[in-house]
C-alpha cells in the first residue's frame, strides 16, 4: 500500500459543509493502488457514552494524474463527529488512518479517541454557503467601450469609427451604458441571465482599470441615470449585474496619488499607498521605484490596504453600488495580491449589507486561501479552463486534460466549485476562436464542454458572434452587430447550449462527474438522481 | 517515482512568512523516493521581463511515517513569487510539479506561466505573527482551588483539610489568589515565567468552567484586588499571567441561562443559546435535551456565539480583563466547537487593544482551521505531547514516535509551532508521573524532551514535587509543600530544565529538528547557527 498517498485534512476542502447537517467527506489516496476506503463516524460524546461508530464504504471519486479521490455524503444530526479511515489496498491489506497519522486496523486500535479526525461542531455559518443563484446563472463579460454605443453624443473627442481596425492600446470606439442597455433584449434572447461588466468608473484609459473617481460613472461610458437604467433593466429581465473593482492599486491621475506626488510626505494620503522613499519617482543611479506598484511600470500604483482609513474608503465604495443601484456581485481585479485581512472585512461588511451578494476574486492559479475563510465565494477559475483549449489544440492529451482538470476541480469546496467563475477567455486572453487557431467546430466544442462542468460559466461579449482577436488590445474589438451567415450559426449554437444549460439545471449544476477517455476521444457523464447526460468529444 | 506522494499547496502551511519579506517554503514526496527536491522561482513579473529563474536545492527536512519532507528559506525582495519544484528520484528520473499538477521536465515546460505555483504579494501582517515572548515562555498551569489557601477566610464552608483525600468532583479546600501571589518567589524561583489559570470567574464549582458572571472574581478566590495583586506581582517578577475563558457554554446558573429557563421565548436572551424547542428541557418521551450542550449533559448549555450581541459581550469580556488588570493572554476552552467567525471577529478586536497578546484554543487534535486565518496564535498541542508519554510506556516503538512527532510539526507554520502550548499533563488528562505509572526517571526524561521540543512549555502545578493522580478529579490534588527528600529532587531537577532551556533559548526556540533512532533509543538533535544540542533518550 502506498502510504505517501493517503492524504486528508479535517476543516479543509476535504470537508466540505454543503448544508445544515450535511457534510461532504473525502480522502485522497495513490491512484490505482486502493481497493476500498471505508469511514468510520460517531458523535464522539456519543459514542464515549457506547454508541456504536457507523461504518460505510466510500465512493471512488475524482481521479487526479497521481491520486483517487474517495468521497461520502454524510448527515451530522448532532453537529459534532469524529471519522476514521480504514483503507485496503488492492493486495487485501488494511490499515487504519486518523488524525495522528496510520495504526495497525485492529479493534483496540478503534477504541482510541486520538486516532480520529475531528470535525468538532458544525457551525453552516462557517461554510460561508453561497448565493444560490450564481449556480443558475450564465455570465456574460461586456468590456463596455467596444460593447455597443448607444449615445454618440459622450464619445471621447478621438473616436474611431465602429469596427475599424486594428485595436490600438489607446483606441477609443465609443461604446457606452446606453448602448448595452439598448441590447438588454438581446441578451435575454441569447439567454444569458448575469452581466458582467469591466470597470466603468472615471478613469483616462479605454478599459478603466487605472481608476480615478470609484464613485463616479466614467462620463464616456454615460450617466448615474444612465447605470440605474441598465441596472433596472437588467433586473427586470432577470439579470443579475456585477461590477469591477480595482483595489490593488489606483491609476496614477487617481486624486489620492497626485496629492502624494504634490505633497509627498505631508501629504493625507502619504500612507495610502506602499512609500519607501520621498519624493516620489524612480532612483536616478538604479532606476528602480522607491513605491510599490502593480506588475513593475509606474503608472498603477499600490494600494496599502492594511490602512484602516484606505479599508473604510473601499469598502464605502463597494457599499455604495450596492446600496443605490442595487448590483449583485463584485468582481475584484488582482484579487490575490491584495492582503487577506482587508478582504476577510470587506467580505464580512458586505455580506451584511446583502446576504446574498456575489463576491468574485480575480486569480489566475489555485487560490484555496481566497475562498471561504471570511473571503471569496469563488475565484475566476482559469486553471479550469485553460487546459480545456489545450485539450482541443491537441497539446494536452485527453487522459492528462483529464487528470488536471480532476485537480482544478478538487481545489475547493463542492459548494464554491457550484460557484467558480469559468471563462475560456476574458479581456485578459487571447480570444477563444482565435486560441482555437480559428476551428469553429473546436470553438463549440470547448463552449459546449464550458457548459458540461460545474461551475457559473461566463460568455465573453462576441464569442456568440465568433468574434476573433489575438493578445491584449487586439482581443478587445468591437462587437460584430452584423453578423454573416456563419457567426449567426454561432449564436444559435450559443443560444442552444444555454437553453441546455438552463433545462438540465439541477443536473448539470449538482450532479456527480464522471469521465472516460480513448487517444482520441473524451466523454464526459454528469449524474442526478433522475438525469444522466453524456458529452462525447471526439479529438481524432 | 511515487507522484502519489508528492504535495504542496500554495498560501498553506507549506509556505510560511516567518518575517517581512522571508518564508519557508516546503514540499512533501514519500518516503525514501526522492534523490533531490531543486525549487525554481522568481518575481513573475520580472521573469516576463527577462530576468531568469533562480534555481536552489531544498533541504531533506523532517519525515512522518509515510512521507518526507523539503523545505528551504527564501527571501522574497519584491514580495511576489512563482516557483515551481524539479523533483528527482533515486533512479534519476525527473518531474516538474506546479500548480497545474506534474510536466515533463522540458525546457519548454519551465517557460510556461501556468505550471508554477504563486506567492502572489507576501503581506506580512497576513502572517499574524505570534508576539515574540510566547516562545520565551515556560508556563505553569495552576488550578486555584488546589494550589494555595492564601486567606482562610475566603473558604467555601464545606472546605476539607489541605491535603486529604480523596478528591471528590464536588470537593473544595479552600486554594485563592491570594495563595498564588504569596508563591510568586517560589515559582520565580522554579524559574517558569508564565502563569496560566484555569477559570477564577464566579461559579458554583470547585473548577469553575461553568461560568456565572464573567466580570467578577469567585468569592472563594478572592476580590479583584487580589486579582490586581497577583498580576502584577507576576509582571514585577517577569513573568505573563493567562486566564482562561469559557465561551462555548454558560454555567447552567448563569443569569442569561436562568432567564431563558424562567421566561422562555420571552427571555432577552432567548437568542443566545442553541434552543429548538419551549420551554426548554427534555422531551418526556425521548429524553432528548431540546437545546445544545457540551457534551450530552444539560448544565452546560452551548452559547450561540454567532449572535452578534453575544459577541459584543463575551468579546467585551475579553477586553475587561486585559484592559483592567494587564493581563497578557487568554486561552479559550473548547474553543473548536465555536465557530470561526466569532473567532475571527474576537481575535480581530482583542489585537487591536492589545498587539502582543497571545491567543491559545483549547483543542485535542490537529486544528489549522483555528491557527492563524485571522484566529489563534496556537493550540493546546496534545496531538504532540501524546506520544511522548506513549514513548516512554513502550506502547509507541521510537521510529513510529518520531513519525508521528513530525506529524504534529509539519501541522502549522514555523512561527505557529514556536508558540504551540505544549503540556505532557493539564487539570483534563491524569498526572505525567501517574500515566508514566509512577517512574519517575521516566517522568524526567519526558520533560527533558518536552523542554527540547519546539513550542511554549507547560508544567502542570505540582509536577515538580512529583505529585501524582489519576483521571479527574484525582488529578486536582492538593499542591504539596512539604516535599520530602524525593519529591525536592524532581524540583531540583525540574529547575535545572528550565535554566537549561532558557540558556540555550535561541537554539531551542529556533534551531533545526533532526532525529536518530535505534530499537531502543530516540536522540534528538537542535541546530541553530552556533549551537548543537543533543538529547540522548534510552528506552533499554
Ligand atoms: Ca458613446
Ligand atoms: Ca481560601
Amino acid at each position: 500500500m502506498i502510504l505517501a498517498g493517503i492524504d486528508h485534512r479535517p476543516e479543509s476542502e476535504d470537508v466540505a459543509v454543503v448544508a445544515d447537517h450535511q457534510v461532504i467527506i473525502r480522502v485522497k489516496t495513490a491512484l490505482d493502488d486502493i481497493d476500498k476506503v471505508e469511514i468510520r463516524y460517531a458523535d464522539m460524546y456519543l459514542w464515549q457514552e457506547g454508541t456504536p461508530m457507523q461504518t460505510t464504504t466510500m465512493r471512488q471519486d475524482l481521479a487526479t494524474q497521481s491520486n483517487q479521490y474517495w468521497s461520502l455524503h454524510v448527515t451530522v444530526p448532532t453537529n459534532r463527529l469524529i471519522y476514521g479511515f480504514r483503507i485496503t489496498d488492492r493486495a487485501g491489506k488494511t490499515v487504519g488512518y486518523g488524525d495522528d497519522g496510520f495504526f495497525d486496523d485492529t479493534t483496540d486500535n478503534w477504541t482510541v479517541a486520538g486516532h480520529y479526525f475531528h470535525l468538532p461542531y458544525l457551525h453552516v455559518s462557517d461554510a460561508e454557503l453561497p448565493p444560490a443563484w450564481v449556480k443558475q446563472t450564465v455570465w456574460y463579460q461586456i468590456f463596455p467601450e467596444r460593447f455597443a454605443n448607444g449615445n454618440p453624443q459622450n464619445d471621447p473627442a478621438t473616436v474611431a469609427p465602429w469596427g475599424s481596425g486594428p485595436v490600438n492600446r489607446d483606441s477609443f470606439y465609443g461604446g457606452d451604458l446606453q448602448g448595452i442597455t439598448a441590447h438588454l433584449d438581446d441578451l435575454q434572447d441569447l439567454g444569458v441571465n448575469g452581466l458582467y461588466l469591466c470597470p466603468i468608473f472615471t478613469s483616462p484609459s479605454n478599459h478603466k482599470y487605472d481608476t480615478v473617481d470609484h464613485f463616479e460613472i466614467d462620463p464616456h461610458f454615460g450617466t448615474k441615470a444612465d447605470f440605474k437604467a441598465l441596472v433596472d433593466g437588467a433586473h427586470a429581465r432577470g439579470m443579475r449585474v456585477m461590477l469591477d473593482a480595482v483595489f490593488n492599486h489606483f491609476g496614477a491621475e487617481s486624486p489620492q496619488w497626485l496629492d502624494v506626488v504634490a505633497n509627498g510626505q505631508q501629504s493625507r494620503f502619504a500612507d495610502w499607498f506602499h512609500v519607501h522613499g520621498w519624493p516620489v519617482g524612480r532612483d536616478s543611479q538604479t532606476g528602480r521605484l522607491n513605491y510599490e506598484t502593480f506588475a513593475t511600470g509606474a503608472e498603477m500604483p499600490k494600494v496599502n490596504t492594511q490602512n484602516p482609513a484606505v479599508q473604510d474608503y473601499l469598502i464605502s465604495v463597494t457599499k455604495y453600488w450596492i446600496e443605490q443601484f442595487g448590483i449583485d456581485a463584485w468582481r475584484f481585479d488582482v484579487a490575490d495580491e491584495v492582503d487577506h485581512g482587508f478582504w476577510r472585512r470587506l467580505c464580512g461588511e458586505l455580506r451584511a449589507v446583502k446576504p446574498d451578494v456575489y463576491l468574485l476574486g480575480e486569480a489566475w492559479h489555485s487560490s484555496q486561501a481566497l475562498v471561504g475563510n471570511g473571503q471569496f465565494n469563488a475565484v475566476m477559475n482559469y486553471p479550469l479552463t485553460t487546459p480545456i483549449t489545450a485539450l482541443f489544440n491537441h497539446t494536452l492529451s485527453p487522459a492528462t486534460y483529464v487528470g488536471k482538470t480532476n485537480l482544478q476541480l478538487s481545489q475547493y469546496r463542492w459548494p464554491n466549485q457550484q460557484v467558480m467563475f469559468n471563462a475560456l477567455d476574458t479581456h485578459d486572453t487571447p480570444r477563444l476562436l482565435t486560441t482555437l487557431h480559428g476551428d469553429l467546430a473546436a470553438t463549440r466544442a470547448a463552449l459546449a464542454l464550458l457548459i458540461m462542468l460545474p461551475g457559473s460559466p461566463c460568455l465573453y461579449y462576441g464569442t456568440e458572434v465568433a468574434l476573433a482577436g489575438g493578445a491584449d488590445p487586439d482581443n478587445r474589438r468591437c462587437m460584430d452587430w452584423q453578423p454573416d451567415a456563419t457567426e449567426a450559426a454561432m449564436r444559435d449554437f450559443v443560444k442552444t447550449l444555454i437553453a441546455f444549460r438552463k433545462q438540465h439545471a439541477d443536473c448539470l449544476e449538482n450532479g456527480t462527474i464522471s469521465w472516460q477517455t480513448t487517444a482520441t476521444s473524451v466523454t464526459l457523464i454528469r449524474q442526478s438522481a433522475r438525469t444522466t447526460l453524456t458529452a462525447h468529444f471526439n479529438l481524432g
